[in-house]
């Protein structure tokens, strides 16, 4: 069978599979979440088996470092996957109440109900922790989910689906609601992008070329971002040390992070403190590269930014610093070369803040917090698929509701229009 | 200069425009509203006379009675669209507030801010009321739209949008945020269909070829339902005084609206109740087609449906009518000939209702309800830019609220993460 037509047939069956689960109870949704965790416990020492396999192929591929520790999993993180399972099976249940019933004057009742969105489509690379949580949220919000992971990660993956199949199965439940897909053909991908008809949303997440190759192939909706070049604003109204503190943990609290401030724009009269910020960064291992402005104020800064730096997304100890002369063109740099992930502004101006919360047009607009909070674990979501940085649907870290749809629910006893 | 660069050029004007319009205040953009309104009031004769162009011309081409009627506009009509657009100005503005704002375990404060989603491409044809109706909800919601009505109403679509221009203009704001398409060239569409860097949402309001035409050629998200294939269930537990009321109303209320009944189920154990329903109908002069059982039951039915009746919106006075054994009977024919608009259910059983709210897969789901009663103004909307029976972003019935995004608002007080 060619791959097109295998895929065909997991979508058609995930669509089945995803009715069942969308009439499933939310007891029955957990009660497979929990069945799926006793599978990976019982299954510990085979999952790690397996991934050593895909360690050992990493390694004689010559796969860097950062890649091998992505893909490998651990007794800790085996554990932290079986925490995760019993979190999400905790969450409340994200679908099925109808909610904000209210009576028209016509006297009919209208409110909304949550539902699920249908059949979601995971693409993603190295980390095969995701295919369990992944699978998690799409279970939780009574989706079915394909599951495609990278070719460097198949021996995890696949008895990772084992384990996804045993459990449901042991709940009751058709074991086409997780699928992952078992081959390494990249057709597959290209297969899960072209079939509105069995799957509603795609989610990638990896790095630039597969996110870049999803959106411009994909005739199902994405929720992704493409970049994450993040901006602190030190404005003029800042207090200097909480500035300095929110710009120094924006860059140097974990550098590989997409919510990781990429570009520092700082108000002209806020020069005098920009020398002790850079001496810290640079303490910390960090380089930076400044606009004319910047390095003539901080002489520390020996590299010239070039116009390409202010759009590049670094996720290294790199930062690009540039002198602004005031919350207005602030704003224009980030409209200009931001990727609308999140953005922050130091002020103690209540009207400046104000100003940027409202023009900023960003997943995550802040005062005063350093953009490393914007997670969906921080914003109290509970769990995070992935992050949007598209308007549509779901924007920012996005959690459960992303996963649902609503539709409209009226009531009343015997209504008619006139 | 050609059409796609004269496209991409008010594309441009549009995104600048937007803005413009996302950071003007509430007040600004219901003066622009009312405005406009007086811009319409000052120019009467003008669309009236321009009106009458395309009447002439739709006369010469042999339009029929119905889209005569529709390219219509008439003292009447011109005062219901002035009295539209007071009305859009007097509801709450969508935009623009921070709601739900929470404390975090971290300290930081996360909320959410609707925002405009930036620039809509309206696509429609006939009436030309929806180039002002549709601007002005785009214009409340802070958004950018270009209109593109159809080539028969061009005459009077530019002069409409010659007021929308002096209405803007008065209220200071850039006239680009609301653009009429100035020739009747198709390959216009096509433009609008692909600039996604300059278009966020295409809404297309027409016939079903426009909108296949629209959903097929779309790089930009499209909000729009295809079908209006609504159902109605008479379930075995039916009151049949309601049913007979509900269903009768669904049905000859009014036969081209899209909420409008195309296929009644009736469940067996209510073969009583057919005969005089059928009488009625076929009294109001609607043409029935039926299953053998139903014909069996009421043979005043005089014509079999065929399989393509199922699936047909007849827009017209013929109903489809079919026996089914019981709710699972009815939910299994309307997930397989439905499209995903509007059913209800006629019963005193609570949990059949329920089962029948929860698990019908549709923009709007009913209990004792016309189906007609599914529409923006009846759910409290204020206003309707149009119904979507997709399940991304908007469903059912779509205001204002659809024409938004939001974005994550965070506040602290130097907060950064550990």
């Amino acid at each position: 069978m060619d791959i097109q037509t295998a895929m065909a047939e997991m979508g058609y069956a995930a669509r089945a599979a995803s009715r069942a689960v969308a009439s499933a109870s939310g007891e029955q949704r957990n009660a497979a979440l929990i069945a799926i965790r006793e599978a990976i416990t019982a299954n510990r020492e085979a999952i790690l088996a397996a991934n050593e396999a895909d360690l050992e192929q990493g390694r004689s591929n010559g796969l860097d470092a950062a890649l091998m520790d992505r893909l490998a999993l651990t007794p800790a993180r085996l554990d932290a996957l079986e925490e995760g399972l019993s979190q999400v099976a905790a969450l409340p249940d994200p679908i099925g109440v109808i909610t904000d019933l209210q009576r028209m004057p016509s006297g009919i009742d209208v409110g909304t109900m949550r539902v699920p969105l249908g059949v979601i489509g995971m693409i993603y690379e190295s980390r095969p922790n995701v295919t369990v949580e992944a699978a998690s949220l799409c279970l939780k919000a009574g989706n079915a989910v394909i599951l495609r992971g990278g070719s460097e990660a198949i021996h995890s993956n696949t008895k990772l689906g084992e384990a996804l199949a045993s459990g449901l199965s042991k709940a009751g439940m058709p074991v086409e609601v997780a699928q992952v897909v078992p081959v390494v053909d990249r057709a597959a991908v290209g297969a899960i992008l072209t079939m509105p008809e069995y799957i509603d949303l795609v989610v990638p997440r990896g790095g630039k070329g597969l996110i870049e190759r999803v959106a411009a192939e994909s005739k199902v909706p994405v929720l992704a971002h493409l970049d994450g070049i993040c901006h602190v604003y030190i404005d003029s109204d800042a207090d200097c040390e909480k500035a300095h503190r929110i710009a120094f943990n924006a860059k140097t609290q974990r550098y590989g992070t997409c919510n990781t401030m990429e570009t520092l724009l700082v108000a002209k009269a806020q020069s005098a403190m920009l020398p002790d910020l850079v001496m810290a960064l640079q303490a910390e291992g960090v380089e930076l590269r400044g606009c004319a402005e910047s390095r003539r104020v901080a002489p520390a800064i020996t590299i010239d930014a070039s116009e390409a730096d202010w759009s590049t997304e670094y996720l290294a100890p790199i930062l690009s610093v540039r002198m602004v002369n005031d919350v207005s063109d602030a704003m224009a740099h980030i409209a200009q070369y931001g990727s609308d992930h999140t953005e922050s502004i130091v002020t103690e101006n209540p009207e400046t803040a104000s100003r940027f919360l409202r023009e900023v047009d960003s997943g995550s607009v802040m005062h005063n917090v350093s953009t490393r909070f914007a997670d969906g674990f921080e914003y109290g979501l509970g769990a995070e698929i992935g992050i949007s940085t598209g308007k549509l649907h779901a924007r920012g870290p996005v959690g459960l509701e992303g996963l649902t749809s609503r539709k409209y629910i009226v009531k009343g006893d015997g209504h008619i229009r006139q």
